[in-house]
């Protein structure tokens, strides 16, 4: 693989790549000013959009994950969001037409630092434009009208997804019926902002990222690695790490005998999980969509958060927060629920008691699953 | 100053230095087996001992303060728990003769990774001997032997001080009448582990490490600079950020321009912080205390936590937590205290309702002077 094109895009036989061609002549013009002359977006689709076009729902992700939010005939490999995507589901794709398009700035599919720069033909590495979670709502937005749909019957997200979905709404008033808006927040506060700064330091301190123009041969995985064991450590609560890991140490085969080396089951996790992370993810992606959470603030979007939100124009939201979640927590759940109030929309606000942290939409199926089928059932009656 | 000599040794006009000649004559044994030949620690001290001998207090220390707990005549600079120590103060200096001394393993005069030694005439480096809690406590307990004292009315510390303090109560039992513990642990557990275990990779990821034998010239100030931030991240509470940082951006003059670089007042702190520390403190010192923090595990005094604390037989104990630290938790403050209560100590336990985190006792004069003193008070009634 020639070193200028992007290692980590990938497509299953679900994926579809769609260049958006309804933007403006100039190209789709950024938040925060900058332009990108050509957007392809990534997507998977479940389920059939009916006649009316009315039965779409557009699933947006957090940092990480691809478009392969569930399984299908073509892609029979589980997906992210497995348990609540599929006939039958929560999101039913029986009756719902699903769509998850990898995030633009991202790196399985969708353009992002790892695509060709249509004027140098090169990678853009960090000459990639500023992105920001307002360009990925509406980055989907262009996709749906690409698909046929005018009006959305629902727009769902979890971390970063639901700000994006928050941010479809403010954009696009009207364009929307439902919203569902799970562990995101009203705008990045300081630790947020602190743990995700740090984050990007690390990899940007690693020689490897070479200013953001790394080959593929010279990838920034250390820095990657303690980065996305960061991230772990933020994503997760204390105490389902106690009850699964307490002071387990790794039996004495598994230690290296060198002093600092790992020596816990905890550091053992993280170490697993890290390695299977940075062989798969563009440390360039990681950057910008990490950067575009701290930029996230619904008071930019008018005089104030109420300001803002009062641009929104749904039928009713569903607001969900998880109480161990110290990234995005509950008590901002409650700020978007209550805000969405004040502005006159009608919300279910559900507050889960799940061990996961601000993972718990990844893991918690008994708790997540009848929360978004209730929600959804009550919203075709 | 030499390569192999410690840049961070130094000491002020109130710093004593006192090499250990009460140890066994092959030197301390220390808790996980090795061996040290020699034993030097630098202390500071307020007051006067009195003739029966009966009213000293040792403070143990966190992982990063020196012995200069508190200005003095010959060091009038303020120490790092000025509030806290001097005349009149809640640890009274009229009334006690008050110790502290710079943690074995430590770079501010005590022996650790970056003094000489003996067997080789260069800096220990990495090739230091595994340190614990537990050792920092007998270092203490020898000196205080050194200076006179058979038994000390108070060891005092808070978080790795308050694990020192309970663990120098649990290996000589009878050798001191009150224990002071603010903010420590009964055992090191996942979170906390994953964040020390993370700073200590990032540290030793740095090249400049160069496996714990690096020269003056060439110190791993950037692994030092990421670590020392995570650590900031994890002292601190998110609603103190909040209010005291919000969302404010840096004046457009102190902007680089460069992509990812620093644009809130959130990332300067950290910077602002972790530059005043990189250049102050000893990179193995910082790996070897934090190991030890790690390690600490009341259960291994015995057959449990319980049975560790039953070796505990002092008067009364003061446990001290706050209600917003989430690297020493409260509900680890209440084990403490319910387990000691359950092996028969006499214990006051406060909660201290305070938005400074792990790091509140260093800072929050208004809440801990008043319950130190109280103490205290009662013990000399």
């Amino acid at each position: 693989m020639a070193d200028e094109e992007n290692a980590y895009t990938f497509t299953t036989r679900a994926t579809r790549h769609i260049t958006l061609g309804n933007l403006p002549a100039d190209g789709m013009h950024l938040w925060r000013g900058e332009r990108l002359p050509e957007v392809t977006l990534a997507y998977e689709s479940w389920g059939e959009l009916n006649p009316a076009a009315d039965n779409a729902i557009i699933i947006f992700t957090g940092l990480s994950p691809s478009a392969h939010a569930a399984s299908s005939a073509e892609d029979p490999s589980p997906g992210w969001w497995e348990y609540m995507v599929g006939p039958g589901k929560a999101i039913d794709t029986e009756r719902f037409f699903v769509v998850c398009a990898n995030s633009l700035g991202g790196c399985y599919g969708s353009t992002g630092p790892g695509s060709l720069n249509p004027n140098t033909g090169e990678a853009y590495g960090a000459d990639f434009p500023d992105v920001t979670v307002e360009d990925i709502a509406s980055s989907g937005y262009y996709l749906m009208r690409e698909l046929g749909v005018e009006k959305i019957h629902a727009a769902a997200g979890s971390s970063m997804g639901g700000m994006s979905a928050i941010a479809y709404a403010m954009q696009y008033p009207g364009a929307i019926k439902y919203l569902i808006s799970i562990s995101a927040a009203t705008q990045a506060l300081p630790l947020t902002i602190a743990l995700r700064s740090l984050q990007r330091e690390i990899i940007r301190s690693d020689p490897d990222w070479n200013n953001g123009h790394y080959s593929d041969a010279h990838r920034p995985l250390s820095g990657m690695s303690l980065a996305r064991k960061l991230g772990l450590v933020s994503y997760r609560a204390a105490d389902e790490w106690n009850s699964k890991f307490d002071r387990s140490r790794l039996p004495p085969e598994k230690l290296s005998g060198k002093r600092f080396e790992r020596e816990f089951e905890i550091e053992n996790y993280l170490e697993y999980n890290a390695r299977k992370f940075i062989h798969s993810f563009d440390p360039n992606s990681y950057l910008y969509l990490s950067r575009a959470m701290d930029w996230f603030d619904i008071a930019e979007h008018g005089e104030s958060i109420s300001d803002g939100m009062s641009k929104i124009d749904v039928e009713k939201a569903l607001v969900v927060g998880v109480t161990t979640d110290i990234l995005f927590p509950a008590r901002q759940q409650r700020e978007i629920a209550d805000a969405m109030r004040a502005t006159g929309t009608d919300v279910d606000y559900i507050e889960i008691d799940s061990v996961n942290g601000h993972d718990a939409f990844l893991i918690d199926d008994e708790h997540f699953s009848p929360v978004v089928k209730n929600f959804l059932d009550g919203t075709v009656a």
